[in-house]
């Protein structure tokens, strides 16, 4: 909390940790890290690969260190790199205008088996990065399969980055990604024809249009940006200031976070609850002699299931 | 095991219900069917939309009711049918042939958000048709999404369907599918050229040379059939009686069922547990309170989600 780099990057490694001990030594951190009562805010940027999330992420980071109260923690995560194994090298060594900065931690985080990349133990890598002093938290996902839904569980703002094209680049959008987007960049327009980003720009906004409203107190909005020359990115970061002041003033902010936070007590519970029973010596000594004898069907996989966590689950008094 | 069609329709249908009392009922008859010792075949057929399942089973039931011994059930799964409506109706107006026979009992099953439609509940309406004295049993899936993992853990062939194309048909077909493929068969070659259909055959069969082998003792073959005049249903038939026959003779056939056994009962492990969890009264009284103090920022969701589990699981002795 003093803003120590290394006790931060050392918290995040215990909650990415799978051994237990560490584990627990992540939880005692989580627990002394409530109530920091710092205002943070929480943007998620997804795109599909190619649209530029990290230019763009870096860019915008200069955008925002205008404002020297303004520390940044960068989450990024690629779940292709877990088979290419390149992409998050490439990601660092492109955000190397970053690297340098005091005022900025970057992370690439772990997908570990959830789609797109967004798991609870990012969920938890926030806290620790707002504990730490961050007030703008960047979580980088490639938008695909159900990321968008993890996604939208642990930020307040989600930007959506489109490439330019002849406006039916949304088809390879998923509908779900463009319903929690809470503001669309077309991204690269110096490489493209005017008439391409006008046509993007178009397929856009009226698929938003389309859209059931994600709040009723925020309508997203189409930004034209570039990375190389600068163009949009101001536009960019002063729609996310607004959104969370319009969030802010009608309490749909606090009561999103407040659900964020539900949803992550409940992920925490099946993951403590599956834990708790696979490490409990009665399932330990009792499971593969069950297995064995539903295999040789002298008894029925539900009957063994049942009396297996009868065992286990405490009789109700 | 009378042999009552109603009395399985009431079981599939215990089994298929949310209600726990049913659940239970369910799970007594279940119980009570073990070790029925009839020696059962149990056929996947998957396949991409349109690609002739409904009426490649009629036929090949037909055939199979050439031997007097046999008594076929078949599950039907579409999960489509959830979005469309129809299919499941059209299924079994193009079965209309089988509808009337008292050796062949059809079953739509609910694919209740299991995708391609397989869940551990189509596991437990095989047990019932079995002992109920059917001894082959047809599970008709869609290949899609991860369909292929749940067909492969309860049926001990599996027959892909491919439709004649220009060889490039394959690409619509996961490499997951055609690895758990005993058997291929390309169907309405009538309605295809000659040529089509010589491309598709050598497509199919050096995708499959180029697949690891799912059983050593077995080769998968590609049949060209036609559900119209009836080319190669007797072959497509013929093969799976000698891939039982290999198997069983290996030892493969019986440690393959046995290994389904296992995943059954690890995945009744698992919703017991949920529900002996989520329906103790431990947990009804405080998970809002424990909950509420999470959102409140007053508890972690960690050390919620332990406290709670702790309160339900046995402690150790």
């Amino acid at each position: 909390m003093q803003g120590n780099r290394i006790a931060l990057s050392r918290a995040i490694t215990f909650v990415e940790s799978t051994r237990s001990d560490h584990q627990e030594l992540a939880h005692t951190i989580l627990d002394s890290c409530l109530e920091t009562g710092r205002q943070s805010l929480r943007i998620g940027i997804t795109g599909p690969p190619g649209s530029g999330k990290s230019t763009l992420i870096e860019t915008l980071c200069l955008e925002i260190l205008k404002n020297p109260n303004n520390r940044i923690a960068v989450l990024t995560i690629d779940p292709s790199s877990e088979r290419s194994g390149g992409s998050i090298l490439g990601d660092k060594a492109r955000m190397e205008k970053l690297a340098g900065s005091k005022e900025v931690f970057i992370r690439p985080s772990p997908s570990s088996g959830y789609l797109g990349g967004t798991s609870p133990k990012t969920h938890q890598a926030i806290l620790l990065c707002e504990a730490a002093g961050y007030n703008v938290i960047i979580v980088e996902t490639v938008g695909v399969g159900q990321s968008e839904i993890f996604i939208d569980s642990m930020v307040d703002y989600i930007l959506l980055l489109v490439l330019p094209g002849s406006g039916d680049e949304l088809q390879g959008i998923k509908r779900g990604i463009m319903e929690i987007a809470d503001g669309i960049a077309i991204t690269k327009v110096d490489e493209a024809t005017e008439k391409n980003v006008s046509l993007s720009q178009a397929a856009c906004e009226s698929a938003l249009k389309l859209l059931p409203k994600k709040h009723t107190v925020w309508t997203p909005h189409v930004t034209l940006t570039s990375a190389i020359t600068g163009r949009g990115i101001d536009a960019v970061w002063n729609n996310i200031l607004e959104f969370a002041e319009k969030l802010r003033e009608s309490g749909t902010f606090e009561k999103n976070r407040k659900k964020q936070l539900h949803q992550l007590f409940c992920a925490q519970v099946d993951l403590q609850l599956k834990k708790s029973f696979y490490s409990h010596p009665e399932t330990k000594s009792l499971f593969a002699k069950t297995a064995a004898a539903v295999e040789e069907n002298s008894m029925s996989p539900f009957t063994g299931a049942k009396k297996l966590v009868e065992k286990v689950i405490r009789s109700p008094r």
